[in-house]
C-alpha cells in the first residue's frame, strides 16, 4: 500500500527526524502541512498559526532535545506540529474532541510537554520559572519560549521581558512573527517590529559605520572623543531589536521562519550566547495553504471544512449570540454617539467587525491586552461615553482587578459583555467561561445580567444603554434564535420573568441559556403530574428579590440551574438570599462542579456534569415520588 | 502672628501659584516640604514620593490648567502637592482620617481630579480613554499620565504604551524615574533608564555624528549611501529613550526633576509636539528631608513619626503577620531546599526582607508584576519547588487569572501568602483586601486556609510546605501575638477546630482574626445564659463538613463572623453546604456589605459594618430573647 505521507509515517519521535537528510526535511514539511490541512479539515482546530510555524518547530526538534531541552508555546495553537512530531501522530484524529488529543500543549499527554498554556503571553514567565529551578538544581537543558508577536502585546509577556532582561538567566524566546495575533495586529510594538522586517540593510550598515568611526583620522577631536564613547552603544543602534536589546536580551535576527538551514543555525548559535536572548523569526499565517495564507484569520481556528474551497462543512443559519451583540450595537450607535466599541484583539470572534466597519472612530482593538481595555473603558466612560468592552468570559478573568479598580469603585458605565460564558466545547479547561458569576458577584455597584437567547440579549444591551452604572452581560458561545418579529419588552432593573407558571410543586431558577432545559423540564413534569414554575431571573445581581422570594415560599421546593461553577454560583447565592429572609426549603443547585472540565462536544460535557434535562428531570421527579417532601419543605 | 508657611499659605488654587515668580516659587517648594513633612509626622501617609515631586508638580500647575487638562496620578500616592495646591491644604491633617481627606486622587473631592487610582500602572490607560473621549467630542485640552519607574514594570502600563503608540493620541506621559517602586527597582527597564540617566553625553553626541555624516566627503561611497539611509534612524540613537521611540513615543528627557525651570520648559515644549510623548523625569524620593533621602523606602509609606529622629512616635513589640510569615519561611527554608520565595515589588510589607537577604538565590522580587509573578511560581512548581509567593490580597486581583490558569488548572504546589485580607484601613476603598475569599473559592484545586494569630499562620505555612497542590492563606494587616512557648499540632487537610464549647445555643464560625472577636462574645453571651461553641475552620476551602454539619445540627442557631464580602464569602458557602445537607436553620452573616468600604480607622470601619463584639452580641442576644427560636429551628 502506497503511504500517503512518506516522510511523515518515518517520524515517531524527535530522534527520527534528525536522522533525515536536508532534502527529506524540506519534503516532510511538505508532508506535514498536507497532514495538518487533511486532519484538521476533518476534526476543526487552529489551522493558519500551525501551518506557519513547520519549518521553525522542525528547526527546534532538530536542535533541542524536548526530553530534556523544555520549550513552551504561548497560547498552544500553534503546538501542533511539536505535537505530531512527538509520538502524537496517530492520535491526531482525535483532536480537541471529547477525550481525546488536547488542542494544547500538555503535560500529562508528554513528556515532551513541559508547561500548559492556552491562554496569552504566559510563556516567558513560565520559562524563567523553569529556568530559575534548573538553576538552582544545577542542571543544564535549554528552556526556550515560543511567543507570537500578538502575545507579546500582553501586559504580562513584557513584565517578564523586563524581569528576564535582568535575571541574566540563560533563557530563549522565540518571537514568531506573524504579523497576526487571531486578526491583524496593532500598537506601536507591531509597527516596531514591523520596521525591523522592512529593514534588512541594518546588519551591514552597522558593520560599515564601526569601520567608519575606526579609521577615519580627519575627524575632529571632540567628534572623535565622542564617537568612541558612543561606540559601546553603536552595536545597539544599527543592530535590529535594539528595544529587547535595552531590555537585557541578546537580538537574533530577523530570520526567515520558511527557511529551515537558517533557523537551524540561529538556534545552533544562540545556544552559545550566554543570558536572555531573543530570536526573531518572520513567518506567514496560512503558509503553504494558499486559502489560509490569503485569509489566516479565517483559517485561525476552524470547523470542519472542505479542503477544495475552504467553505466549513456545516452551515449554520442562526445568528451567534455574538452576532446578535455586535448587530444590536451598531443599531444602538446610530442614534447614540455615546456608544464606543472595545475588543483585546478579536474583532471577529466577539462580533465587533462590523461595528468597526461602520464606526471606525468609534472602535477601539487595544491588542491582547485585557487589562488595559478595561481601564481604557474606563477612561471613555469617566468622559461621559458608553464603553462596551465584548470580551470572552475567560478572558475577563485577565481584568479582574480593573473591573473593580476603574471601574466599579468610580461606579462608571462600562458595559462587559461576557460572551463564551459557560461551557465552550472543544479548547477545554483554559477556556471555560465558568467562573464569572463568581468572581464578579462580590463586586459592590456591578449589575450582573444573564442572556437566554437573541432576543434578550439585545433588550439587555438596551438596558445598559441606559443603566447609570457598570453592567455585565454573559451569553453562551454558539448560535441562538432571534426573532425579528417579537418585541421584548424593555429589561427592568433587577426583575426577572416568569417563564411558564404550571404549578407549586417545584420552582425551577435557571441562569440565561439553561432556560430552554427549564421549560422543557416544565413540560415533562407536567407530563407526570408534578407541576412546576420556571423563573428566568434575567439578573444575576440584583437578585429579583420579591419574585422569587414569593415563588419561593409557595412552592415545595427549588431547583437553580446555571452553567457556572457552583461555588459563589447564583444558586449558592439563591440558597444564602433565602435563608437570610427565612425560608427553608431544600434549593438543589444544578451546576458545574468543583473541577476543572475537560475538553469536548458540549452536550456530552453537559451530560458529563448532569447539567442534561435527563438528568435533571430524573433528579427531580425522585425527589418528588421518595416521598420524603412533607418533612422537608418547611414553608414560612 | 507670624506665617509658618509665607508662600504656601499664598496659594489657594493653582492660579496663585501662576502669580509667584521664579525665585517666589523656589521657596514655596521649600514651604511645600516643610508642611509635608510636618502634617505626614502627625497623620502618617506617603512621604517620600511626596517629596520627590514637588518641584513637578509645581511645573505642572505651572502649564496646565487641571480645571481643563487631565492629569492622571499613578497610584496615587505621589499625588499630595497636587491636593495642597488644588485648594485641599486645609482639609490635610485629616488625611487618610476616617471621614477625611483621601490619600488617593478621588473625582467626588476635587474637580482637579480626573480619575480614581490606587494600584500601580492605570493611568497610561486610563489617559487614553480619557484623550479618545476628548478627541470623539473634539475638544482641545491636554491629557497627562504622571507614572513612576516602578509603576512602568506593570504589564498594563505597557499595554497601554503599547496601544498609545500606535493611536497617535495627543497624551503626555511624564515618567517620574527616581529608580524606586517601594524599594529599589528591578528588571530589564530599570537598567535602561539608569543607562540613560547616566550618560549625558547622547544630546551631544547627536549633534556632531550628524555633523560627521553629513558633511565628510572622505568616505567611501557605500558608506556614505548607508549613511544616508540611516539618517532617519540614527535620529533615535543618540536620542535616549529609543525603547519608548521604538513603540512610538516622542522622548523628551532626561530632565532634571528638581529644576522648575527646566520642567517648565520640557512641560511647555512638549505641547508642541503631536502625537504621543514621554517627558522622562529625574528626582530624588524623599528629596529636602535628609532621613527620608537616606532611606526612601522607609519613608515610603509612614505612620506618625518625629521629625527630628524619623522614628515612629508608637513603637509596637508585637510582631506583624507579615513578619511571622517570614521568619516561618526562612526556618523552613534552613531545612527544606525547595522552598522559594517570590515577592512583586514588596520585600519589606510583606515580610520577605530577612529571607531575601539569608536566601538571596531562592528569593526573587521581580517587579510590580503580579500576573508574571505567579505564573513564573507556576514554572518553578512545574520543576518541583515550593514557591510561596506573598502579596496584599488586593493585588492578587491582578493575577487572578494567572492562579486559575497557570497554578491551578495544572494543580502546581504554590502557596499565595495573602497578606492584608480583611480592611487596610488608611488606604480606602482601592486597598481593603475584602474580595479573596470570594474570587478564589470557587477555583478547583485550590485550598484555602485563613489564620486566626500568628501561631496558626505559622502551622499553615508549614501546612502548605507538605501539602501537595496549590494553597491561599490569608491573614490580616497589623500585629498578632505569636506565642514561642506554645506548641500548635500539625493542621491537617480540611479540619478545624472547636475553640470553645459553652452550650447548644449559638454556634459561631469565625473566619480568621474575626476569631477573637468569637472567644469574647462566647465569654459575653455565656454570661446572659446563652451557650455557645465557637468553632475556627481553617479551611474556607475544603469546608470542614463533618464537625460543621455536626454542631450546626446540634446548635439551634448558626452565626458567621468574617472580614470578606458577604457575597461569595464563607458564610454564604455555608448557607449554602447547609441546605445541601438538609440542615435548615437560621445562620445569620456578618461580614462585610456589598459596598466599597471608605477609609480610616479599622475598628471604626468594623463598627460602621456592624462587625464589631458589640453590635454583634446585641443581634445574637435579641435573637434568643425574642422568642422567636423554636419557630425557626428545625433540627434534623
Amino acid at each position: 500500500m502506497r503511504k500517503v505521507y512518506r516522510y511523515l509515517e518515518q517520524i515517531n519521535s524527535p530522534e527520527d527526524l534528525k536522522k533525515l537528510k536536508e532534502n527529506e526535511v524540506r519534503l516532510l514539511a511538505h508532508d506535514i502541512r498536507k497532514f495538518l490541512v487533511q486532519s484538521v479539515s476533518k476534526t476543526g482546530g487552529h489551522l493558519a498559526s500551525n501551518l506557519g510555524v513547520v519549518e521553525l518547530t522542525l528547526a527546534l526538534h532538530t536542535i533541542y532535545d524536548t526530553l530534556k531541552d523544555k520549550i513552551i508555546w504561548d497560547v498552544g495553537h500553534q503546538a501542533y506540529v511539536h505535537k505530531i512530531l512527538t509520538g502524537r501522530r496517530e492520535q491526531f484524529k482525535t483532536l480537541r474532541q471529547y477525550k481525546g488529543l488536547s488542542g494544547f500543549p500538555k503535560r500529562h499527554e508528554s513528556s515532551h510537554d513541559h508547561f500548559d498554556t492556552g491562554h496569552s503571553s504566559t510563556s516567558i514567565s513560565a520559562a524563567l520559572g523553569l529556568a530559575s529551578a534548573r538553576d538552582l538544581k544545577k542542571e543544564k537543558h535549554e528552556v526556550v519560549a515560543v511567543i507570537g508577536d500578538g502575545a507579546l502585546t500582553g501586559g504580562m509577556a513584557f513584565e517578564a521581558l523586563n524581569h528576564g532582561g535582568q535575571s541574566k538567566k540563560n533563557i530563549t524566546v522565540v518571537l514568531n512573527d506573524n504579523e497576526m495575533s487571531i486578526s491583524q495586529n496593532v500598537g506601536g510594538l507591531s509597527n516596531y517590529l514591523s520596521k525591523i522586517r522592512t529593514a534588512p540593510i541594518y546588519a551591514k550598515v552597522k558593520d560599515d559605520l564601526e569601520l567608519l568611526l575606526g579609521n577615519i583620522p580627519a575627524i575632529g577631536k571632540s567628534v572623535k572623543k565622542t564617537a568612541e564613547k558612543a561606540k559601546d552603544s553603536i552595536k545597539y543602534f544599527f543592530v535590529p531589536g535594539i528595544l529587547f536589546e535595552e531590555l537585557g536580551f541578546t537580538y537574533i535576527g530577523p530570520i526567515d521562519g520558511h527557511d529551515y538551514n537558517a533557523l537551524c543555525t540561529a538556534i545552533k548559535n544562540s545556544k552559545n550566547i550566554k543570558g536572555p536572548k531573543l530570536i526573531h523569526v518572520i513567518t506567514k499565517k496560512g503558509k503553504g495553504y494558499k486559502l489560509a495564507e490569503k485569509s489566516p484569520a479565517e483559517f485561525h481556528g476552524v470547523s470542519p471544512f472542505k479542503i477544495e474551497t475552504g467553505k466549513p462543512i456545516s452551515l449554520t443559519k442562526n445568528l451567534s449570540f455574538s452576532e446578535v451583540a455586535g448587530n444590536t450595537l451598531i443599531e444602538a450607535a446610530k442614534t447614540n454617539p455615546r456608544i464606543v466599541t472595545i475588543t483585546a484583539a478579536m474583532p471577529s470572534g466577539t462580533g465587533l467587525a462590523d461595528f468597526a466597519e461602520q464606526f471606525p472612530e468609534r472602535f477601539f482593538d487595544v491588542g491582547i491586552a485585557e487589562q488595559h481595555a478595561v481601564t481604557f473603558a474606563a477612561g471613555m466612560a469617566a468622559e461621559g461615553y458608553k464603553p462596551f468592552f465584548a470580551v470572552y468570559s475567560t478572558f475577563l478573568q485577565r481584568a479582574f482587578d480593573q473591573v473593580i479598580h476603574d471601574v466599579c469603585i468610580q461606579n462608571l458605565p462600562v458595559t462587559f459583555l461576557i460572551d463564551r460564558a459557560g461551557l465552550v466545547g472543544n479548547d477545554g479547561e483554559t477556556h471555560h467561561g465558568v467562573f464569572d458569576i463568581s468572581f464578579l458577584s462580590c463586586i459592590p455597584n456591578l449589575t450582573i445580567l444573564a442572556a437566554k437567547d437573541g432576543n434578550e440579549l439585545q433588550a439587555m444591551i438596551q438596558f445598559a444603554e441606559k443603566h447609570e452604572g457598570p453592567v455585565a452581560i454573559r451569553y453562551p458561545r454558539g448560535t441562538t434564535a432571534l426573532d425579528k418579529e417579537k418585541s421584548i419588552l424593555p429589561i427592568q432593573l433587577g426583575k426577572g420573568e416568569v417563564i411558564c407558571d404550571w404549578g407549586k410543586d417545584a420552582l425551577i431558577l435557571t441562569v440565561g441559556n439553561m432556560n430552554e432545559i427549564g421549560v422543557a423540564l416544565c413540560q415533562q413534569l407536567n407530563n407526570k403530574g408534578i407541576g412546576a414554575t420556571v423563573i428566568n431571573p434575567r439578573f444575576i445581581k440584583p437578585i429579583d428579590q420579591h419574585l422569587i422570594l414569593q415563588h419561593a415560599k409557595s412552592h415545595k421546593r427549588i431547583y437553580v440551574l446555571e452553567d457556572n461553577a457552583k461555588i459563589g454560583g447564583f444558586g449558592e447565592q439563591i440558597r444564602s438570599f433565602l435563608n437570610e429572609y427565612e425560608v427553608y426549603k431544600p434549593v438543589k443547585l444544578f451546576a458545574l462542579p468543583d473541577a476543572f472540565i475537560e475538553q469536548g462536544n458540549v452536550a456530552l460535557l453537559y451530560k458529563d456534569c448532569k447539567l442534561n434535562q435527563e438528568e435533571i428531570f430524573t433528579e427531580i421527579y425522585q425527589d418528588f415520588t421518595k416521598g420524603i417532601i412533607g418533612k422537608l419543605a418547611i414553608t414560612r
